[in-house]
């Protein structure tokens, strides 16, 4: 049938059909179109929305990815034909029905994930498939490689090339800003792809855009790690393993995690910058995503087998993760801590202790220290101001300025003190609500807004001390914050009354 | 924040954002809006879909479920707010995670389908937890239950009202089309809602549409069944059970067809009419839902297990399967054909046995017959033209025309006649090979495609007699169902030749 092309700006690999072209083509939704422009001989699939009104019979309404393959000019026309299903819809349905997946399988349906021939529907079916019938190690092998083939790769002449990664889940975890310049700083590469906060008040790349720009190629990301040694930059604009980015979307509604797909996506990432050691931080706890030690170790030993067959070597940290790191959640704030912990400060001691064990495990596994004295090493070059000078450089061959200081960063310039109740221990952080406050007060996109911790579990607070201060770049967003705080009490007190129930029955 | 609304006709229940609005109030996609008009006070969730530039930044896009909710003109502001996700997704993912879903729990997730409050990337998950996990015969009577709670229903004053399903898969399948009428001149009443093909050449719903118009409401339905006895109705026009359609299009990518779905959604309809006789076909063979006869008497004990759940007497019919009922496949040729029984017509027997026993089944559970004499009490509806008689009402009743005959229905005026290639024995018909050319032929949206079979197998041909016509409303459909009728031989015949492979080296 023969169609005139209309675009839309939709960013789905789709088009939409008038519902009586549908019929007499004879599709359905969850059918595919093939479309041809005959002006060029292009064709592609395509997904099929339908319509009764935004669309007339006789026309045809590309989105975005579909209008760009064909090259198409509004009002030329287009025919379709009817186009048979992908073949990864038979592998997806294999996995539903628990079946081990083959190696060409599964980059049948990660060829089809890149390119939007899956849709949101299908790829969720995968994605669930995924995380109730699980993987084994062939499986994630095989997924990790195909997230590899399907997007850029860099490729150093020389190696060692180091990589960094936490799993996630701690607040102010702003470590990847000490850690890459103290590598860096000995002469080791390590070019680090990073993302931004989804759930969180604030991502690795989030961080480093308070200081410099963080969207470049991968070839940019190699241009710049060989010039400087090291490079934060946003993982989502190199299109390195671009799958994750889709499988992300689908995962995202249920908070779930598969982990074959975990270790898939995190070593895929690594793989495809060219790490060949690589240290993992694993933050365990009740609020994070693994619950205990053992889990932690149990996940330790399945990303260092799955190094072994890429022929990578992992080493893994297992890290505190029911406190945040340091006394800062937010953009701006975090980055103000860490770089004054590169400008000399001594605190907070658990992000400098947790920066410079992970940059010690790595001078041990690159040779560059002896066993056990990776953290003397990791220290010396952060006390003698080395990882500074190289964080200047970072920050400069990126395009930020680097004249920047810690005390120059400019934070949100509306706050709100919380102050303590009563006087008492401090017994708990609630890092959920922490991380739900600073989002209300608009974090990650707000740069300015986030949360100043002024006390830690275990210290003593005095009735009326501050406990905590909300700082927000919007007065409307500080107030949200300000609200939600009284109901979410991410700060405990002991002893501290947490709610008062009036009653309500009066003498009359 | 406050937004200039935007009318866009999308039947989904969402709204598009410009992606700058959405940084702005910190959501992502996957997240929920709740979107107010202060001029009537209405609110409603909506999902988020985001471009850069359809929508102007402070515009937001309303699609056509959430235009219609919140009646606001287009250019009027509506006030935004990030609203919480639906709890059904906590439910959901609890079925992920293998749980048994409480009563309650059933409900809010068919609530939230009914009312598109969960994406069809969330529904997918369900679906597919569901196809993995299954459920428990609790879980199947309260998913059961929910989707008749969230539709319209019937409410005769006089029981029995009677029911018939087949769960599918046997192309020709027009039996309802006589089993409808003879229980009717029983007396017996029987609202029938059907369903259009999917992925079929006709669906029961199709092949009435020839004859007169299906789309009525549930109040309809049951006004034309007190009046005449029977009705044969598109279901989805009904409003009942609607949890339903929107499950379909999520299984359809897959084919698949979750057992507990599948009973849920059956004895649902049948609930929701009022029934309390019904009678379920279940076809087995190699080609259809229910590979042999021991699977299909366990479908057959599940139904009847629900049933007594839900207070209705069921009873199974396991029939052959591997080989269409009758000898037409497509709207019109079935309807001339049943309609030709329904007139005096003495074959095709396969159609007429399976008629006759269904309402003989019928009649002896609702005690119109004593047990073992159901089948000469419809066979005598049958040729005393009582049943003929009540069909004409039905269709009167619908808005057809009662003087139609079987010999005054149009087929495809195109032809195409496929001859025997040898003498021999029918063998094998292909049933999904024989619904693929009906539907390339047009079928079921030109009512006059479809597939005329002249033998059946164990029928001897000779060389060059015809085994096949293949009818279409158009010309360029004929053309494509013949061309991949020559590849998909539909109809074997023993010592056929399937195909002869040249050797393409010639001596030179």
């Amino acid at each position: 049938m023969k169609l005139t092309a209309k675009t839309l700006d939709i960013a789905d690999r789709g088009v939409l059909l008038n519902r009586n072209d549908a019929r007499n083509i004879g599709v359905v939704e969850g059918d595919r179109l093939r479309v041809m422009n005959h002006a060029n001989g292009r064709a592609v699939p395509a997904h099929i929305d339908m319509t009764d009104v935004m669309i007339e019979p006789g026309t045809i309404g590309l989105y975005g990815p579909i209008h760009l393959a064909l090259a198409v000019t509004d009002g030329a026309e287009v025919e379709v034909w009817e186009a048979p299903k992908p073949a990864s819809l038979e592998f997806i349905k294999k996995k539903m029905n628990k079946g081990k997946l083959l190696r060409e399988e599964t980059r049948a349906i990660v060829n089809d994930i890149v390119s939007d021939n899956l849709s949101l529907l299908e790829l969720s079916a995968y994605v669930t498939a995924n995380y109730i019938n699980g993987m084994d190690m062939d499986e994630v092998e095989h997924l990790t490689l195909a997230m590899v083939e399907t997007g850029s790769r860099l490729s150093f002449s020389n190696r060692p090339i180091v990589d960094k990664h936490s799993i996630g889940g701690v607040p102010g975890n702003k470590i990847s800003l000490i850690v890459v310049p103290v590598i860096a700083a000995s002469g080791l590469k390590i070019p680090k792809t990073s993302s931004r906060a989804i759930t969180g008040a604030a991502g690795t790349a989030d961080l480093m855009e308070v200081l410099a720009p963080v969207e470049f190629s991968a070839e940019e990301v190699q241009t710049m790690t060989e010039k400087v040694g090291g490079v934060i930059v946003w993982g989502g604009a190199t299109n390195i393993a671009p799958a994750d980015d889709r499988i992300i979307v689908v995962e995202y509604p249920f908070k779930i995690d598969a982990r074959g797909q975990m270790l898939a996506s995190v070593m895929a990432k690594k793989f495809a910058v060219g790490a060949n050691l690589v240290v993992i931080d694993i933050p365990v706890g009740l609020t994070t995503k693994i619950a205990d030690v053992a889990e932690g170790r149990k996940l330790a030993r399945e990303f260092i087998d799955l190094g072994e067959r890429l022929k990578m070597r992992v080493e893994c940290a297992i890290t505190y993760g029911d406190a945040p790191v340091g006394h800062t959640i937010g953009p701006a704030l975090e980055v103000k801590e860490a770089l004054a912990v590169l400008e000399g400060a001594t605190e907070p001691q658990s992000l400098i202790l947790k920066s410079l064990s992970l940059a010690g495990i790595v001078f041990e596994m690159a040779g560059k220290a002896p066993q056990g004295e990776g953290y003397a090493m990791a220290q010396e070059l952060l006390s003698s101001g080395k990882a500074l000078a190289k964080f200047k450089q970072i920050i400069e061959v990126q395009g930020g300025d680097p004249s920047v200081t810690a005390a120059s960063i400019p934070l949100g310039e509306f706050t709100h003190v919380v102050n303590a109740p009563e006087a008492g221990y401090v017994v708990n952080l609630n890092n959920p609500s922490l991380v739900s406050l600073a989002r209300l007060a608009g974090a990650p996109q707000d740069h300015g807004a986030g949360i100043q911790l002024h006390a830690k579990p275990g210290e003593r607070v005095d009735k009326h001390q501050p406990i905590f201060t909300i700082y927000a770049d919007r007065a409307w967003r500080l107030k949200l914050a300000v609200e939600e705080g009284r109901r979410l009490m991410p700060v405990l007190v002991e002893g501290m009354v947490l709610d008062r129930i009036p009653n309500e029955h009066h003498i009359g």
